[in-house]
């Protein structure tokens, strides 16, 4: 049977492909989903999509996931690097959760080498662009294989 | 033409499958590399594996791919969190390096969750066992593709 | 004539009985509500419950509190380590506010420590489950009767 | 031909001159905007002014002041020492964005010396009062005029 | 068959009701040790006190405690910030102990804001003055009903 | 009737115009004073101008306008960062003192995001250029009627 | 009528004149007490002197002088640099207590740098060997006459 | 001749062999004072054993040591730490003192990694159980043997 | 034959019982020092005093007293705590030097906590007012009479 | 049956005896090696030993020591301080190993009070020369004996 | 045509060879200027030297050799370690400035390891006493031919 | 008689002139020995050049230079920031040794403004390129004519 995957976006990321393109390219974020989409139809994964700007409603989405994914591939933006609530959301959610970054974030500015996050993810992917996001459902994939 | 990566492999790795599996499976490192070899072969990628405990004979070996890889695929193991030297090798290497881990190195002691090398990476994937590596390739694939 | 208390839950006490039993017990929210409902009568107090994961509406709850609540029993969640906002809510609010948690945060991990919020409450309890809850209203009982 | 400045206020904002009139005055929110608004039609300046104690909404706020606004004036309260969110917001803005403070943070508790804002804007004034949010549009107007 | 506690204070709380009343009030410990003794007797618990200002005698009391109580209060005084040595003898004595004090540490100089013991105990009640004992016996007695 | 403003300038303002005009603009300091000057002018304001390179007549000339100004533009340059002896005379003058700077301080070198003025000043301005030393007038006059 | 003084002196200065000559002198503890009793009495000033290794005999002394004493010449010995409970006394002591030491403390190594009883006290005389002691009792003379 | 050796023992450790026997064994501390006096014995060495949870007592018996003994073996338990009053005592006696712990006390709590003692002893053992003491000795009699 | 002694004060000190008296008293410098040289006189010391505001002087001061002083009575004001080259001239000095405050600088600012200066002087006084000046004096004196 | 022991000495140790012979003593590691050989032969263990500069072949031998050796006894010389591949070679060689110092690391330099080794070994030596070698021996057998 | 080099030295180095000659060696600092003119000449360098000990005056000394000099030997003595108005002053300068100190100051107190200055120099000689000046100059000479 | 000197390299200086040459400049390291090698030679010097990319070799050919050479001339490349084992190396080898860097190290990463091996060297020189190793040189001989 096929599985179900939340893929969930934090802040700022609704303006992929608008805003700073020298950094996270020009690709709007429906490009991203639509191209990750075909890629999880190959793998019999069927994704439902979130992005929020807002820390409750990411909340709000992974504790819904308790309830039908099997798995998230969670960009958190800049949440990443102190959102202790949706932490604790990860942890609640009681599902294999992958973080993803389209950049390199070790590569930029110091406050944003640290994520809160990590530590109850299965794995983290980053640096790879639009391809950051196959890359961790490829390695969510696996992971449930288990 | 078909692409030439060098897989490299730090300090201890040579003991996989043998050492602690609850933290790193039981494959050993030419499973992993076996594995990944047919994985780059579906891409028209040859591979060259070299594993050493030694930061010299790891600064050596990013120095030689310099006159015929296309990347680097690089598990630093334990010199992931002080080798400077390993660093500049990296940068020194002019070439697009992949940092991968097996485990999820946010996830253990604090002094792993630092990565004096990700920097001058192109991109990080941990956490995912032995698939880090596929993955690792994928996302060098797709770098080089760009 | 009866006091009016607001008890305030922040993110991820919904999935209270839920998520991580062994940390906080398999009583609900509402459980829990419920008791301390029937103990503030024993008092001659009435409350009202709100949980919110979003920091906005935690914050909106605070101000409303203050045309009509006598106190305020407040279990911020992951919020107490960061929310500076809250904090600044809590100050607005010129209510005596009690902040409570279930667990032990001290024997969690350190950055559960910290609290930017406990400085501007009248006191904290932690570490009772439940009962933690009926302490802080005792607690704040006192504190009016002052 | 005017322009168009969005002036953006962040939590416990709406309680000004109810809350703490010692630190913050005793005018309101309202009283201030409308002097400044004053202030703004003697430049030609028309003002659209949100006021939100949600991190979302002033995420959204800024993004939505890209398609129609030439800066803007912003005081984030509290957002100022940890929402790196809203930093990424200002930065996707692409817009000239003044931070702008009642009181003098350096004056205060040291955790609000530190602002994750400033770097990405264009300057900051801090400790007039509703003067700040005057001085803070003629330095826009300055900017802008550049 | 009644319980049996050990309230067990530290330094300096001999001169309570003497000493700085702006912070700890008047009541004397004395008086406090009555109205506690009198609660306790409502829950069917026998108190034992013993107040010192020496580290030694405080761990000599809770080794003590070992053979007789079934759990202690303690308000560690000025110890809570660095006596290691309490905190073993706390481990050690293999008792529910609750930390109580009377002021709110958190609202105190920054030196305050840590305990060496809290991650040791049950749990922490802080802030509520003389309430702050009966808060401590209950949740004691709450957590040995469990 | 008048008032009168000491303005006050710190080391290397002197070389303003010729210095690194990328960062500081093409202005000299001639010039800002006089555009400065006809602004208060308009405000019935006075004012008197000393530059220094010299700690030592910084603190002097803060102790002469005891006995004639009405208060203080101050832009102390790098001394913002480590002279205590500055923030004494500040402290000394017992005149409200505006604490200005050309640039944004925010957005350069970490070491420049400190000031140990801020705190007995009035209020800061900072990353408008010239206009910052019109703003920080404004904002002194704003003091000074309250 | 005549004053009377605590002279209090920490761990290990029993032993002086024994111990390391070379940093502290030769003199007996009792002789320094002579020499400073003899110049008590030019100022009709009678002393107690007390001795502990004990830091809660400390605590008890200060606690008794509340009682009797006008001052307190205190040597705290190595609990200069972690005992708050002696803080706290201090404080509770409700008497002005001058800190003596022997040596000049901030030669030696860092950790002698820092005191948490200096706050409380009325002021510090160090360096000066058995001559520190008579120069705390000079300033205590000066600060009662105050 | 023979030569006489001080055993001194710090804070819980009279709990030994009955408290977290999983940490510390199953003997008493006079079964290893026992076992290690038979070692002495074999060596010509005759002990004398101190054990005290008192701080000051335990200097005390530094203190008392010059007169007869050649060297002291120094398990400090938790005031390995934070004592620097037991450092200067053992600076004081002027013998040589070898700090022993029965645990590694390196992979314990972070805290425990500090030693404020180490660098006035001539050297420690740790983490072999009651062996550390007879190790302790064999070091202390090769030390006095050089 | 009379003894030589440079009094250095440096910067804001010329303020004395002008500025901030709750902090440091009414008296102006010139009192103060009157009062010094007559104790001065007492002890066949003659005075020469030197204030300035220029860090550059008060090193020309130190530099000068080598040729005639025989110690120095130095309150470095705000330099105490960054002025390395007043230390360094303290040093080259070749004389001994007290370091004297007139508050108790550990009962202010954290930043106050710390000198530069300390380390390379005799002994400090602080805390003490105009007394600290002659405190500071009878320790010189007994430090050139060993 | 015999037991078999690697003795590792890691960088410089090979000058023993010839570099600062007031730090490390006059014999060298030869001298050393047979001494504790024949300690070693009286509790029927035999050696082997392995000097290296290279923490790469020190790595090595870690590895090969899983095939044959009962336990290590271990001087990483300056490795201790950063060499996290050597402890994950300590780890990985699921072998006792015992950490062993000639000199009393901590009254060295800062830097050298810090192992990043202790943690994963057995226990630690540090202080007594050569002797620091035959207990590290003692402290093993006393181990494996458990 | 020749070449003008301004020789800049900063706070006590007019003291070089009367002060503390264990560190700085016994030549003065004429001597010093009298064979680094010497060895200029031999490159057809022109000096022209300033010693102070004011920063202010430094600053100025900078500022002027905008106007005739090719570039800077500075050895700046303690103003190394905190004056950041110095730092602007050199990149103000807009020459090449090379840091020189005749002792190597990272075998020194710790606070002399941190340069404020370095990283706007050309790059930075120190250690070898009176030809520390002549390598910089060498050095600068190189650097301006380059 | 002629000096003999050992020039040795650390770690990516082989790949001097084919990396970053905008960082360090299109010489070989060949070529700069050769240069090196000419000056040497006009002092009467002769010498022998080691690079290693591995710390063991680097270690032993410091180790080495024990028994013929005169001095030093070290570029520790990358293993500046952390070789405590080519510190201990320096120290060991009783030799003056000079450390010389091709760039300005503090003008670059902040991790690169540390060097664990400066305090055991004689001096160091940084920023010059090719002609750091010339001035290190005139540095050494100095050094050893002294």
């Amino acid at each position: 049977m096929a599985r179900e995957i939340l893929v969930l976006n934090g802040p700022n990321l609704n303006l992929l492909g608008i805003r700073e393109p020298e950094v996270y390219g020009t690709e709007t974020l429906d490009d991203i989903i639509g191209i990750l989409g075909a890629h999880a139809a190959d793998h019999d994964v069927s994704l439902r999509h979130v992005q929020s700007n807002s820390e409750g409603e990411l909340i709000d989405a992974l504790h819904d996931a308790r309830t039908w994914a099997d798995g998230v591939i969670f960009n958190p933006g800049a949440f990443t690097h102190y959102s202790i609530a949706l932490r604790d959301a990860v942890s609640a959610a009681e599902l294999p959760v992958v973080e993803a970054h389209l950049s390199n974030v070790h590569a930029r500015e110091a406050f944003r080498h640290t994520s809160v996050l990590s530590a109850v993810c299965v794995g983290v992917v980053c640096g790879f662009g639009r391809t950051s996001y196959t890359m961790a459902l490829d390695g969510l994939i696996a992971h449930l294989d288990r």
